[in-house]
C-alpha cells in the first residue's frame, strides 16, 4: 500500500475560493526541495530583499561598476569575426552561436590557452568540458563519479553550499573534513579518507578551494597543496579543486593550483568565469583528464565520458554564452590574470579596508571586553568574523532591520554543527563607502547584540 | 574490503609513454556514463561528423537559415530598453544582464503573457521557472518528485532520450507506456499505473508529448487529451507534458495542451525556446502550479520549491540568453505562434515534401514487394520509416558511407526492446532539394539493404 502523493481538493495559494486542484505534500518531495540547508539559502535572500536598503556583506557577487552593455556586443562580434578570420564557413559561423552545438563546448581551445598562461595548467581540449557555470561543472563531475550509498564525497567544511547541495541532489553521502583555525590540513583528509575505507565504505573524493576559499577565506600553503596530493595518492581519492577566485590575491604572491602540480591526474579542476568576467554568461568548465579505460581497453579523457551526463543536464552550454566568453578571452590575449589586474587590486583594496575599519571598531587591546575577532585572508571574496554571540537568520533580521547591514550566517556552511557564532563577510560588491559604513553598523549590530 | 577505483600507473590515452597517472575504469562509474543508451547518442553523432558529406536526417535541429547575428544584438537592446522603459535604475539593469539573478528567473512575465496568448494556458509569473533549455527543467522536475527507489516514473515509447536520461542520472525507474500505431493510448497509461501500484510502487508521473512528439511524430487527439486528465486523477498521477514542437502544425489545426485543459493543476508543462527562437540560448522553463503544503500550513506553488533544486544545478539560467529570449519576446508583442508562423509553413512544407518523396520511391502498390511503410504525423519535425531489416549504428554507418544520407536508429528511443527496424527522419534542418535528394538516397540505402 502507498499513500496518496497528491491531496484533493485543496486550495491554491494566493487563491481565496478553494478548487478541485490537487496539492503536494512537502513531505513526499526530494530532500533537495525539503531540506533545511536549501530553505536557509531561501530565507537569507528574503531577508536580503526585504531590507534592501541594507548594506549588504552576505553576497559573493562580484562588482558591478564595470559592466558595461557595449562590451558584449563587442565580445560577441569579436567571436564571430576571429571564426570567420579562420575560415569558417557563415554557415558554420551562424551554427557555432545559434544552433544546438557539440556537448564538451565550442571554447575549449580558448580555455586550454588560457589556464597555460595564467594558470600553468597544461592540458588539451579534449580534456575540457564548458559548463553553464561552475555549478553544474560540480553536479556533472560527482554524478560521474559515485555510483553508490556506499561512495563517499568528502569536503572541507564549512563549505560552499553548492557542493553538499549538488551532493544532496544526487544522493551522496557527504563526510567533513573540518577545517582548523589555519585551515584545511592535509592530514585531516588522510584521516577521514582512512575512517571511511575502515568503516568499508569507498572515500571517492575531496572538493577543495586552495585559494581563498568560500566560505572561510583561508588558502592552502604550497607545502599543503603538495602534502594533499600525496595523500590523494595514498587514500586513492580524486581531489575536485574548485578556483573561483584564484586571481584575487595581491599582485606577485601567486601560489600554483593544485592542478598545476598534479603529476599523476588526481585532480579535476573546476572552473569559472562568474568572477572573472560575469555571472551573467553562467560559463564554467572543468578539467578532466584522467583516462577512462573502457571493456575493450580502449581509453579516452574522463571530460568526455562527463559530456555525456552533461548532455542529460542541459544538452550543451549556450552557444551565445560561450561567444561572450569567448570573444572577452580573445580580447585579452587569453589572459584573465592580466585582464583583472585592475579588479583584482579592487578587491584586494576592499579587504584591506574591511581589515582596518574592523581593527579600529573593535581594537585588539580591548579583546577582552568586546570578544571580537577576525580571519585575515590574503585575497578573495570573504572573511570571517566572530561574536561572542550566536548568529542566525534572526540575528540577521534584527541587523538588517535595526542597523542596516546584512551578513551571512557561517552554520549555513558547515556540514553538520558549526560556525554557530560567526558570521561570513562579503566586500565584493560593495564601494568603499559602503564597507566603511557597513563595518560601522557591523560594530553597532555587534555591540547591541553583546549587551543583551 | 573496497576495491580501488583507479589504477596507477597507466598510460593516459593518446600519450605513447607510460606515466604514473591514475586512470579511471569505466565500470566503477555512474551508468550516467557507462549507460549503453548515452554511447549509442555518442556513436550517433559521432558517425554524422565522419560522413559530413551525407545529407543528415539524424537531428532535430531548427532551420538555420533565418539566424541573423544582427536580431541577438538587437533582441538585447529591446531587452534593455523595455527595462529603463520601466524606471528601472541603470545599476538594476545591468545587473539583470550581467549579474548572479533570481533562480527563477527575469523573463517569467514576458513567458507568462506568451502562454496567454498563444496558448490559453493562464498562469501567474510565480508558477514559472526559466531554465538553460527544457532539458534543465526535465531534470529539475524530476528531481524535486522521485524521492524512493519505489518512486516510478512512467513515460510513452518511444521516448526522448533527455528523459530517459535525465531519469537515469538520478536513478529514477522508468515504466514504459507503449505506444501503438495512433500514439499512446490513455488506456495504457491507466493499466500501467495500476500495475505499477499492485506492485507495491508509487507511479509518481507519466511524461507525454500531444503535439509531434519526437520521435514518433504522433499527436494526441483532444479526446485522448481529456481522457489523460482522467487517468490522471483517478490513478494520482502528475503528467509532465513536453510540448518543444507545439507550433510547428498546419494553421488553424491547433488542438489545445494538456494543460490548457488542466483544470486541477494535475499538469506540469515543459517549455522549450530551442525551436521557436533558437537553441544556442539554451532557455526552456515549467510552470508547476501546484501548491505545495509545508509542515506550518503554507503554501507556495512547486516551481518556486523547483527553484531550489535547479540552484543546485546551475545556479539561475544566464542573464544574457534570458535577456535575448525576453528581447525576443517583446519584439514579438508576446505571441511565438504569430512570430513563427512563417517557419512552421517551411516545416510543414517539408513534412509534406519528405511525404511526397517516400510516396514517390515507395509506391503503395508495391508494398508487397518493397514493405517499406511509414507514418503520417500532421506536424513537428518528425517521421518514422518502418524497413524490412534490422537498422542499428552499422547500418547507419553503411548508409551514410556508402549512399550519402543520414538518420537516427529508433532502438535508441525505446524504454526496453523495440523499433528494430525502424528509422527515424528528421527534416527540419534541411533545404527542400535535400529533403529530395536525401530521400532519393534513402530509397537507394532500402532497396540495396532489402537485397542483403
Amino acid at each position: 500500500m502507498t499513500s496518496p502523493r497528491t491531496t484533493a481538493p485543496g486550495t491554491p495559494p494566493g487563491q481565496g475560493t478553494p478548487s478541485l486542484a490537487v496539492s503536494l505534500d512537502a513531505t513526499h518531495l526530494h530532500p533537495g526541495v525539503t531540506d533545511p540547508v536549501m530553505d536557509s539559502m531561501r530565507l537569507l535572500s528574503e531577508t536580503a530583499f526585504r531590507y534592501p536598503d541594507a548594506i549588504s556583506f552576505a553576497s559573493g557577487r562580484p562588482y558591478e561598476e564595470f559592466f558595461a552593455f557595449e562590451d558584449l556586443h563587442r565580445y560577441l562580434d569579436r567571436f564571430v569575426a576571429d571564426l570567420r578570420d579562420r575560415g569558417l564557413p557563415e554557415e558554420r559561423v551562424k551554427r557555432a552561436v545559434f544552433q544546438y552545438g557539440p556537448t564538451n563546448g565550442v571554447i575549449r581551445d580558448a580555455v586550454a590557452r588560457m589556464l597555460a598562461t595564467d594558470e600553468s595548467i597544461h592540458t588539451t581540449p579534449d580534456s575540457i568540458l564548458i559548463t553553464h557555470g561552475c555549478q553544474e561543472a560540480i553536479l556533472v563531475a560527482l554524478r560521474g563519479l559515485f555510483v553508490s550509498p556506499d561512495d563517499v564525497l568528502l569536503t572541507v567544511s564549512p563549505c560552499y553550499v553548492g557542493v553538499t547541495g549538488a551532493a544532496k541532489l544526487l544522493d551522496i553521502p557527504v563526510e567533513a573534513v573540518p577545517e582548523r583555525a589555519y585551515g584545511l590540513d592535509p592530514e585531516d583528509v588522510a584521516a577521514v579518507a582512512h575512517r571511511v575505507r575502515s568503516a568499508g565504505k569507498r572515500p571517492v573524493a575531496c572538493y577543495v578551494t586552495a585559494d581563498f576559499a568560500n566560505p572561510s577565506g583561508h588558502s592552502l600553503p604550497l607545502s599543503a597543496r603538495r602534502r594533499l596530493l600525496e595523500v590523494a595518492e595514498e587514500h586513492d581519492l580524486l581531489i575536485l579543486e574548485d578556483n573561483p577566485y584564484g586571481l584575487f590575491g595581491r599582485a606577485g604572491e601567486q601560489l600554483p593550483t593544485i592542478k598545476a602540480l598534479d603529476d599523476s591526474r588526481r585532480v579535476i579542476y573546476l572552473g569559472s568565469f562568474a568572477k572573472t568576467a560575469f555571472p551573467g554568461a553562467r560559463v564554467g568548465y572543468l578539467v578532466a583528464d584522467q583516462p577512462v579505460v573502457s571493456a575493450d581497453g580502449s581509453a579516452r579523457p574522463f571530460a568526455e565520458e562527463l559530456a555525456k551526463v552533461k548532455s542529460m543536464v542541459t544538452v550543451n552550454t549556450a552557444g551565445i554564452a560561450q561567444a561572450v566568453i569567448g570573444g572577452l578571452l580573445a580580447e585579452s590575449g587569453y589572459s584573465l590574470r592580466a585582464a583583472t589586474r585592475r579588479l583584482a587590486d579592487l578587491y584586494v583594496g576592499h579587504l584591506d579596508l574591511t581589515l582596518a575599519c574592523l581593527a579600529e571598531h573593535f581594537p585588539p587591546e580591548d579583546f577582552a571586553t568586546h570578544g571580537v575577532r577576525w580571519n585575515v585572508p590574503t585575497g578573495g571574496f570573504f572573511l570571517l568574523v566572530e561574536t561572542p554571540f550566536d548568529v542566525d537568520i534572526p540575528a540577521l533580521e534584527r541587523s538588517a532591520r535595526d542597523h542596516g547591514v546584512a551578513w551571512a550566517p557561517m552554520r549555513m556552511f558547515y556540514v553538520g554543527e558549526g560556525g554557530a557564532n560567526v558570521i561570513r563577510l562579503g566586500f565584493s560588491s560593495l564601494t568603499r563607502d559602503e564597507v566603511r559604513e557597513g563595518i560601522h553598523r557591523l560594530a553597532e549590530f555587534i555591540r547591541a547584540s553583546s549587551k543583551g
